[in-house]
């Protein structure tokens, strides 16, 4: 790219798009200064050309039809900002094809059509790039692949979902679940129908394709073991208090022995882990490899403006590796399996309402015991005319729990069948040297 | 680059040039994947070839003679990971002026001759990169420069030297400074004169390099105004605890209407603040910016792994941006005045060791509002036949708040002269919009 100037196009011209416009507009010459170019919207392809604009363009720049950004040869850029699987899928695939760098924002598709969209892209010589994707403005992308090259990281924990995330801080000052979703709701952080981010499902785009890029193995977001944070009740809360530590819906990948764990759940986080100070709707990302032992990146998971700053950290980054081969696309090199079903081993809590009769407990820590899963704290209260039992196990295959927690479901004296969510304690580095 | 194979040459062979060559050997397969290139070691710089090393090199590779690297003409890239200033900035400089890309972890060596460094490689047409010089692998240069392109960040607050961030987190368990410093230096965080580290200095060279970066524009060390911790005592530590903080060496770089200030000195830090967070020798750093809101990045900042990793993370950036002109070099393209002296506003704590007789509180609080100093919050404890007042100002002028500490200095009840400590309460993006 010989030329100073640099003719772009949008996919998209909502909230996303046109502070991509405007930032590349009032922001142009930092960019320049930093990449030696401007960035120029020649076109943003939207549904409609009249509506009202947070951001003003030209007449001839908004259309609504794809083909004048496909065959214009001038574009050498697109940013997808529209969302979506379909036809956003396609227009990617085609312009990706015909040699135009993409960036996109778009978790969905990144993470249930990276296989072929990364494969056009090499096909044709170009880069997709995706940091808007995962987390907002947290360059979490950029750091695995650019700053952990010879880190093996073998462990991604993150805070990746800002609207659950505030609800259950909301809750920890003694809001119920629905009075939490209510207030998100009037702040704009959950949607109308709250679905994709209180099931878990918004999370777990982002964790299929944080884990494709840790362990340079596809992993597909259907295999993601996903659990939302409807179940938590106020009990849940209560105890994870007294027991010092705080709910979070925590994603969690792993690389154990040659075979891929990806899940997201509500799980207690001990206060002093890095991950329990994240509040609000803020999110965060640890990733653990060998040579930095872990490095965490926190800040806002989403927004307009922060979303548009990585999708423009994205493009420099095209203008600014163009050629050199270096570090693009999906750098999946290699096939992991997924670590079976139950393998997975961690801490676990769970949480039993009982009749207060004598002899329960025995009998809890008796079907723990018989599968060598051993216990690190226990908390009874009485409740009414029963009584809830809390406890914590020492790290547990868990399919081993799920065993102990269905004999348990089966007590007489046991009101209801017991949920487990993983315990984040430890932080898997506290005993390395520092040498 | 055409060829696969990059020679190297390292400047050091001890703990964080051993472990580069060590990971360039076992991560070969990962650095090829990611950039297309292998590294291989041709010369090794250092005082001695008899020592053992703990990754041992052929005979030939290592060399007492910095003309072997200067003149060899296939060294491509050079990493300094000797330290010092003399004779390192001499080499440095030469190096740049052949036409070798450097990669340095020499924090004192970028922070005090950044100018003519960056000069010569600018003159050369090559890269100094220096990611390992700030907090080791934790990327915050990379970040910087390369995902925050349109941010205008405006403040930066770090954590940025782990020993006494680990002296003062065993402080706040109940050790006093010198049982802290001990351990510290048992556990190998604290050098046997652990000036550099206690005094500030360590983290002054890393802030104003960050300040550099963050705003474009060169700070001098020299302007840092440091506060080292060894003024910290058992009271603050007590009375950080019933102010709901924690005590931190922090460092501050803000720009202040086109103004710049940079600042190392203990701080209270809201527990609820992420800088809280970070206990031990862990280092954090924090961004705040237009679009990000703000970015935390935390690590471990120190270690010879890591530093090396962060060498080689620089080693894999210049491959892959050489010859695009991409975000090299220090990018210093305005020249800021700094913030008269005085002039910084934040909020401030300090302590007064006073005689326990009336009007003594009247006094103190009469000279701070006679200078539109408004309070937060005052405690005032018995101590023995005297008291100790501990007060939490809102935000005020230093210059102003100092003239009224001058002035309890000289009320004959008071016994010492009052020290003022910054405060970090808000996160000064508390409101910011969702959109």
């Amino acid at each position: 790219m010989a030329s100073v100037d640099v003719p772009v196009a949008l996919l998209g011209y909502g909230t996303v798009g046109a502070a991509v416009n405007r930032l590349l507009n009032e922001q142009a010459d930092d960019i320049e200064r930093a990449t030696g170019h401007r960035f120029r919207v020649v076109k943003a392809l939207v549904r409609s050309t009249d509506k009202a604009r947070s951001f003003p363009v030209d007449d001839d720049v908004l259309t609504t039809d794809i083909a004048e950004v496909l065959d214009d040869p001038e574009i050498a850029i697109v940013a997808e900002v529209m969302g979506g699987i379909e036809p956003t899928g396609e227009y990617v695939l085609e312009l990706l094809r015909r040699g135009k760098h993409v960036v996109t924002a778009n978790k969905q598709l990144v993470a249930r059509r990276g296989a072929e969209l990364f494969a056009a892209a090499s096909g044709a010589g170009v880069q997709l790039r995706f940091e808007a994707s995962v987390c907002a403005a947290i360059p979490v992308i950029k750091v695995l692949r650019e700053s952990l090259v010879v880190t093996n990281v073998h462990r991604v924990l993150g805070i990746v979902n800002g609207t659950t995330n505030y609800m259950l801080t909301e809750m920890e000052q003694g809001k119920t679940y629905a009075e939490a979703l209510a207030d998100a709701q009037e702040k704009g952080y959950a949607e109308a129908d709250p679905t994709d981010d209180v099931s878990g499902a918004d999370a777990a785009a982002k964790m299929a394709i944080l884990a494709t890029v840790a362990f340079n193995s596809r992993y597909e977001l259907a295999d993601v073991e996903t659990v939302g944070i409807d179940r938590i009740d106020a009990l849940d809360v209560a105890a994870a208090r007294e027991l010092d530590m705080v709910i979070r819906l925590v994603g969690a990948a792993r690389l154990v022995d040659g075979q891929v764990d990806v899940r997201v759940s509500p799980a207690l986080v001990d206060r002093h882990h890095p991950l329990a100070a994240v509040e609000g709707a803020f999110n965060a990302v640890m990733l653990q490899g060998d040579a930095i032992r872990e490095i965490t990146l926190e800040g806002p998971g989403a927004g307009g403006v922060e979303t548009a700053s990585a999708v423009i950290a994205d493009m420099a980054s095209v203008i600014g590796t163009m050629g050199t081969g270096f570090l693009q696309n999906d750098a999946v090199w290699r096939k992991l399996p997924r670590l079976a079903k139950g393998e997975h081993r961690s801490p676990f809590y769970f949480h039993l309402s009982v009749d207060d009769v004598p002899g329960v407990l025995a009998r809890v820590t008796f079907e723990l015991s018989e599968r060598n899963i051993s216990i690190a704290r226990i908390l009874q209260h009485q409740n009414g005319d029963g009584a809830a039992v809390h406890v914590v196990t020492h790290e547990a295959r868990e399919g081993a729990l799920r065993e102990a927690l269905e004999a348990m479901a089966k007590m007489p004296e046991v009101r209801k069948p017991p949920l487990p969510f993983p315990v984040v304690s430890d932080r898997g580095v506290a005993e390395l040297g520092w040498a």
